[in-house]
């Protein structure tokens, strides 16, 4: 880069001669293998650069059929819960790459958009990717078929099931039915909906249903006055909303809010103006997601933990077996386990 | 891969012919313009699809002279501060791409690992990514001097001063002197420093200094049993740093946490402790970063704002400029402004 004249064309075998090693050595260094001591990978890396060397990427998955590299997508880093579900996927990989496959995950942000969703999924391929999880916000299942022969995908989430591709979910019914269970068996009867519109169909059509079979199975109804639609999921969103709810005549006894983030907004705003919240108190609050901040809050919130290291490592590992297997597999649904968190906010 | 037999080999005038569409224009898509028509290139993927095309990376890039693909590091994606920094990358490239220059950040994150950080900076060059932004804990200057040939790097943070290669970063030693020096105006005497032990040397070092000269220059001193080494940087940690301190005969006046995430967990045991927060209370709370829990804490927490957004555009600017630049650029030093954020904590 920084000096001019031709680029070098030094080899493998050229780097392993001026490091001192042997060539398969110098392969290892490349392919990122654990087992090389750390002075020998400084000395090869040291040849490499004095050599101008170039990683023959092309080569290599020629060799292997593979680049090593799988790309997760999620919609946005800046929520708690998709930023720990990167790292908890970036840690599952470095301890498979321990186990002697080694795998690189790169993140993306797709912002929910389906333009870039569908590029990722059509990048997905022996160039450059060897698979994709991705957590789809606008994709359709009739995306996917047009793009499905590009390569193996693991779909997260609630927005398509029964796809032509491996999913891994929650079972989002049953843990807002759980959830709602606890508000009731707690004596709470008037239930709010917070953030559960209709631009997010999947996940909040289901935690919907599940609130609703918890409400019914106790004899009640829910309130469509108190189900109140939000501008976004941000924690500024749960603030407005509470101060929505709370100058009401007829305030609700409980909110449940979308997500936790929504909810730390609402504990916010409730503490600002001084309405108790928890066992006892006005209003109880809970959320979905568990983010690490819902312990901290005050009060701590009670919520939903979707268990995101085993998530993780179970998406992880349904993509890498789809990469590997020589066998055409079927599409699978595999549901993944829950569960309730209860805190100091209910 | 779903499909058995010799894999296709249809070229884009293929894809074209299929699509109804030239071959200019598939090339358009596969290169992720932002001026394709949805239909069209809805057309483009599902002729790709159908005839189980694969994007030519090599021939892109040797066309180009680069993937297009740039590389931000991080060392925890589950640090709210990072998460926000990657996603303030990822947008400030995705303007770059309606500017035309259409350029991916995938996300890494290395866990602080020295081994990690190396072969990614050694994975620089033209066979997968263009250019690095690293965020280095482990990485040394010689370590940087024995692999800089790779290609273009540019480092953000505190670790490296004066390295080969692009450096952004805030001033800390500023910041941290004007947090302080808002203590003492507030009358606060006895401060205590939480989090800023010996192993992250540049940062916390330079953070120290800030606060070291503002106690001087008010003709006071440090007292050094109140400098509290803590195990991490979690909520958990910061919690367990404020029983530590409380207990104390002679408790402090103000705590300085060394990041917004350890002053949450301060802040929270002070609250169930029920010692009173803020102006004219117990004690002041302060930390760094201005995740965006920090204002919604109880009290909202006093820290300092990197600016991260300005932070990440200079960044990605740094480096398009270093990949696109065809003469060979100096290494750079650049400070990025930061901003006191004075809210009830203190």
């Amino acid at each position: 880069m920084a000096s001019g004249g031709e680029p070098s064309r030094a080899t493998l075998q050229d780097v392993a001669a001026r490091a001192g090693v042997s060539a398969k050595t110098v392969s290892n260094v490349v392919n990122g293998h654990p087992h090389v001591r750390p002075e020998t990978r400084e000395r090869v890396l040291q040849a490499m650069g004095e050599l101008h060397y170039r990683v023959n990427l092309s080569a290599r998955h020629l060799a292997r059929g593979r680049t090593g590299i799988v790309a997760l997508a999620v919609p946005w880093l800046s929520n708690p819960y998709f930023a720990e579900l990167a790292h908890h996927v970036i840690r599952a990989a470095r301890r498979e790459a321990e186990r002697g496959e080694s795998v690189t995950v790169l993140i993306d942000e797709t912002h929910s958009d389906l333009e870039r969703e569908r590029q990722l999924v059509a990048g997905v391929g022996p160039q450059l990717l060897d698979g994709v999880i991705i957590s789809p916000q606008g994709l359709t299942r009739a995306d996917l078929e047009a793009l499905t022969p590009m390569g193996p995908l693991v779909l997260l989430g609630e927005r398509i099931f029964d796809g032509p591709v491996d999913h891994v979910a929650a079972d989002n019914v049953a843990a807002a039915r759980e959830l709602t269970a606890h508000l009731l068996e707690r004596g709470r009867r008037r239930i709010a909906l917070v953030g559960f519109g209709d631009q997010r169909a999947g996940t909040a059509q289901l935690r919907r249903d599940g609130i609703r079979q918890a409400v019914e199975a106790a004899g009640l109804t829910l309130d469509a006055t108190l189900q109140l639609p939000v501008e976004g999921l941000e924690r500024e969103h749960g603030m407005r909303a509470a101060r929505r709810l709370m100058e009401r005549p007829d305030p609700p006894d409980a909110v449940v809010c979308f997500n936790d983030v929504v909810a730390v907004g609402m504990l916010k705003a409730l503490s600002l103006d001084g309405v108790g919240v928890g066992p006892g108190a006005a209003v109880a609050v809970t959320g979905f997601d568990n983010i690490p901040e819902s312990g901290y809050t005050v009060p701590a919130l009670t919520t939903v933990d979707w268990r995101t290291e085993e998530l993780a490592e179970t998406a992880l590992e349904v993509l890498l077996d789809r990469i590997q297997s020589r066998r055409t597999l079927r599409p699978r649904e595999i549901t993944t386990p829950h569960r309730l968190v209860v805190r100091d906010s209910s």
